[in-house]
């Protein structure tokens, strides 16, 4: 019988979500008249822009009729997206990225996962402890890691470790790697990495010949102003790093997918026998042999993105869930527990006084809140607790009331 | 510095299209006046059905309202569209397959591309020769390959040749594979594999353990009775296939990118004890991992396929294309040349006098049509040509004269 790939049964179930809602389940069953609300789940809320539903709906019509109809785009995407992607997010800010060095994708969980394939197999992979599980578990698939160990940890990983203890800024890695995952802001801890990390990271990869694999996908909640919002902008940055930026939490594209990858021209690996090879070029076979472009319609509506209209559209709903990210922040640390993020990014990070699951326990048992549990991002997420500022005003006005109340 | 994925290096350029925009643009050059017409593309030009506009501008619409807006959706895609390809597709033709072993995707590009994952790195695959170049690809990148070889093979690779001589129907590999891609229609030769046929393979891959990969991507052009448009109309393929679809061909997704493979849950490989892994169940760890669903909108323009007045759109185009390939083929025969597909296919493959290259070249100086050289699709597509039907009505028709004056 042909043989499965068994990296894939090194991991363990994706238990996070589904244990939340066993819970959740089980205490509603008990107090049927209970009134859950959740902070738990990094969805949006808010409705897509109306300059983007507007550009939809043109697209559509357009893909009614013969004459304006559009087959098979370029797997790239279309230069009118991407030309708008390297203006705004880049030249106007005086980075000098070109609509070639972007390739925009159905979102960010894609590129994320599919850009360790460009890279060798036996590469060392270096990632934040705890993080967005899709590094992490895409890796293990491929073969690039070992088993998963009692302590919770798999072999041949270099994690880290970013707590409160350091500031939430890791560590160099005490051994070489080739491949470091970089989330800032940071999902989950909401917290971001200051130039002067983020120049530290850049000055390592440059003496060891790693590649930083920086995620961007909430780059738009960024207000303090010595936190930069792109990798670019770190002098030399464009020889190590490849950036992922999503319109997922920008303008509300969870449902509607669209992402992209920048892959400056002078990013290098280098072949066995040390000639150097463009990554962008090796990313590029990789999309045109595995991907054949996003909807049409979906790039029109991104595009709407970067319209005055646009951007004061997503302004505004950004600044929604900042706000509601300032009552909880204030709220928890009026309850007396210590938090973290919530500043530059649309996550709370609080401290738990007891284990991750047993502050999740309370809070539902308790005050009828549901947040997510630091533990299920990583070892390092022990004894932390996630609630994202996504939801309803009034419903996190409301929870705030009944954690500090209750809490 | 960071070690590539050196398989990618393996890969000769995408050379086939380009060059055979060089050479039309060459001629353009050299002939200004020229009206030299395309059947090379296998892009469809038919607008979307009506009835997806339809849907899509509903689906636009919900998206831009709090009360109906949609965030991330199920990564198997939303059971209104699960549900109405199980029902449409199989439960009614008398097939029994459930929704829940049906994954939506963006594509059956990525699809097709992104199940070697699942197996094991040395797994042996066979593909037919020529086929959709996908197949062999997304392997070499995988490094279930060895190098290319001088005489145009990769090593490691069992090719089933499927030309003329033996009715474009392979023979069974002589040597044990796992992993077997089967396309019918087949792309590029427009021809299909009967049930006698599809029986044999069904009845290998239960001998020897191995997986089918079928590509069903043109199933809806199939007009021929004894043909199948699914492999589980064979008896036991549900214990050993897996079946890759598209809206591409049949409602004109190509730029709306949605299509879905099947996994049905009986079907396992093996780990290294020999211990049965349902391939599903990998899959669904695949795609929940590195994939974050299709977009709303685009699934319920996909939804809409299935109603009546979609369905009779859906026909409606697919005679038209059809209509194409019988002026083709007939024309091309009155023109003296052999001709193969466009029955159950939109593509009529032609038995060339020349090398494939010198055909495009006679074709395109004297006749002013630019077809595809079959030694673009594999070393068995030597001395073969591709052309589609998927133009223009007058067009066509302009272009087979041509040929039939000229040639």
């Amino acid at each position: 019988m042909a043989r499965v790939n068994e990296n894939y049964l090194k991991l363990p179930g994706s238990y996070l979500f589904s244990e939340i809602s066993k819970r959740v389940a089980a205490y509603k069953a008990k107090n049927p008249g209970a009134k859950v609300i959740s902070l738990g789940i990094g969805d949006v809320t808010r409705p897509l822009p109306k300059s983007c539903i507007t550009a939809m709906q043109k697209a559509v019509e357009e893909m009614g009729n013969a004459e304006t109809f559009r087959g098979y785009g370029p797997e790239q995407g279309y230069d009118f997206l991407r030309e708008k992607i390297a203006e705004f997010n880049y030249k106007s800010r005086g980075i000098d990225i070109d609509a070639e060095e972007i390739f925009v994708s159905d979102g960010s969980k894609s590129d994320c996962g599919n850009i360790q394939e460009i890279f060798d197999q036996n590469a060392k992979v270096a990632l934040p402890d705890p993080v967005y599980p899709v590094y992490l578990d895409t890796n293990v698939m491929a073969g690039r890691t070992g088993k998963l160990m009692e302590n919770g940890y798999f072999e041949g990983v270099t994690y880290l470790p970013s707590t409160a203890e350091n500031n939430f800024s890791p560590a160099l890695p005490k051994t070489k790697v080739d491949m470091i995952y970089l989330c800032s802001p940071n999902n989950p801890t909401g917290t971001v990495l200051p130039r002067k990390e983020l120049e530290k990271w850049v000055n390592y990869a440059k003496k060891y010949g790693a590649v930083i694999l920086f995620d961007a996908a909430y780059a738009a909640y960024i207000r303090s102003l010595n936190v930069p919002t792109s990798i670019y902008e770190i002098e030399g940055a464009k020889e190590v790093a490849i950036e992922f930026r999503s319109f997922s939490k920008t303008a509300g594209f969870t449902g509607t997918r669209c992402g992209y990858t920048v892959i400056p021209k002078n990013l290098t690996g280098e072949n066995a026998t040390g000639e150097k090879i463009p990554l962008r070029q090796l990313w590029n076979r990789r999309q045109t042999t595995k991907f054949n472009g996003t909807a049409y319609i979906v790039q029109r509506g991104a595009a709407a993105v970067y319209t005055d209209e646009g951007q004061r559209e997503v302004k505004e709903t950004i600044d929604y869930y900042m706000e509601n990210a300032i009552i909880i922040r204030e709220g928890l640390k009026n309850a007396g527990l210590n938090c973290y993020g919530g500043i530059d990014a649309p996550y709370i990070w609080v401290k738990t006084p007891v284990p991750s699951w047993d502050f999740f326990d309370k809070l539902l048992t308790e005050a009828e809140v549901v947040g997510t549990p630091g533990a299920g991002f990583g070892m390092s997420g022990e004894n932390y607790f996630r609630l994202t500022a996504f939801g309803d005003r009034e419903k996190t006005i409301e929870a705030v009331n009944r954690i500090v109340a209750k809490i």
